[in-house]
């Protein structure tokens, strides 16, 4: 039995119309999903009869490593990034990212889990993404990558890429896939080469810039409807 | 020539760095790109010369039938929307969407084309989406859709479709595509068969449940590459 008296009894009571007896999908933070019935719901809270399946959804196959977004854009991408599936987010500097992004509140992990926590309950899912947060490129990329991201299939969004996001992963022998994309401005023909150099292939999704919160969105739902399909086969 | 004093001389000035003799893309509302040579910048303005290609950009080849999402989340998704490309934006009641959404300032007209603007701005587009609001699913569906999106291939996104939106594009023998896009709840099973009779195809994204905003991106982006990808063959 557990008593919610926050954000999740008020979720209960005033989006779901949660009464007493109904079932809902409960799930533990880095644990198993489950079904909790409710046995009271009244000011002060909402009682639950939790049980729990045994087994933790998947990790999700796709990790992402983003230049930083402009805290604004990077503050909304949370949330969504977490109900699209990422395993791990690794978040870095590059020559179009500016310094002062990197002293904002929206990187600090006691606020950006909060925003992890709502993506993972819009799409139960349970496992947090793990995240991390890079000054340095060069260093990033050519001696933590194959650490924190190891034998992942590598792409780079770029709009000099001709090839579809489904084309690249076509022929993936990897079961994890790593997907860079950057910053507003792009990559420069330095990072460009560099990331290039350590495996990543360059897809395209056409010929609009779209915002950094846009692009990510869109490439990471299409990374996983490809891996969805490759799989399929 | 043209001197510009509102957020776009900001822009010059703060974002792009924009000194004399330098050349912007520029693009007309609804009318052709071209190229805007800075003559002078100052603190009253910015004076450009301004060519015009003779052609406008093509019209995106997909429309969007969606269901009012909450409106702070619709306030968020109009430059998104725009600037991945949308030839008409059809809202709609359904079951799942509370009435007073639709009394929301993000459905002024005033307020809308202001958010597209920047969605076409950012993707390099001059062609405005046509918007239209509809307050009853049914009379929209069955007496108005055939005229408002003529000849177009019919796909709605559910949980429940298991076809991907690649797969589902690759027989299509129009030129438009229009897609349909739910209620953060969902479809009711009466809203879902009246769109079936009307022609619309189910297809997924997968397992996971997102928010209206985030779906909404995610699915026309992958509209846009599969016709991309189709167009190539």
């Amino acid at each position: 039995m557990v008593t919610l008296a926050d954000r999740r009894a008020d979720h209960i009571r005033e989006v779901l119309h949660g009464r007493e007896g109904q079932s809902l999908r409960i799930g533990r933070l880095n644990g198993a999903l489950g079904t909790g019935m409710i046995k009271t719901v009244g000011p002060e809270g909402v009682t639950l009869r939790c049980s729990f399946a045994e087994a933790m959804p998947e990790r999700p196959r796709a990790d992402l490593l983003l230049a930083m977004p402009r805290p604004k854009a990077m503050k909304r991408l949370w949330a969504p990034l977490a109900s699209l599936g990422v395993g791990r987010i690794i978040l870095t500097n590059a020559q179009k990212v500016e310094r002062y992004y990197f002293d904002s509140h929206v990187l600090e992990p006691a606020f950006y889990a909060e925003q992890l926590k709502e993506g993972l309950e819009q799409a139960m899912d349970t496992r947090m993404p793990e995240v991390s947060i890079h000054r340095q490129l060069k260093v990033l990329i050519e001696d933590e990558l194959d650490t924190l991201a190891p034998d992942t299939f590598r792409i780079m969004a770029d709009p000099s890429g001709s090839t579809r996001v489904t084309e690249a992963l076509q022929e993936n022998p990897h079961s994890r896939i790593l997907l860079a994309v950057g910053p507003e401005g792009g990559w420069s023909e330095y990072e460009r080469d560099l990331l290039a150099k350590r495996g990543f292939a360059a897809v395209g999704i056409g010929p609009r810039i779209l915002r950094t919160d846009t692009a990510c969105i869109a490439l990471l739902a299409m990374v996983h409807d490809a891996a969805r399909d490759a799989r399929k086969r």
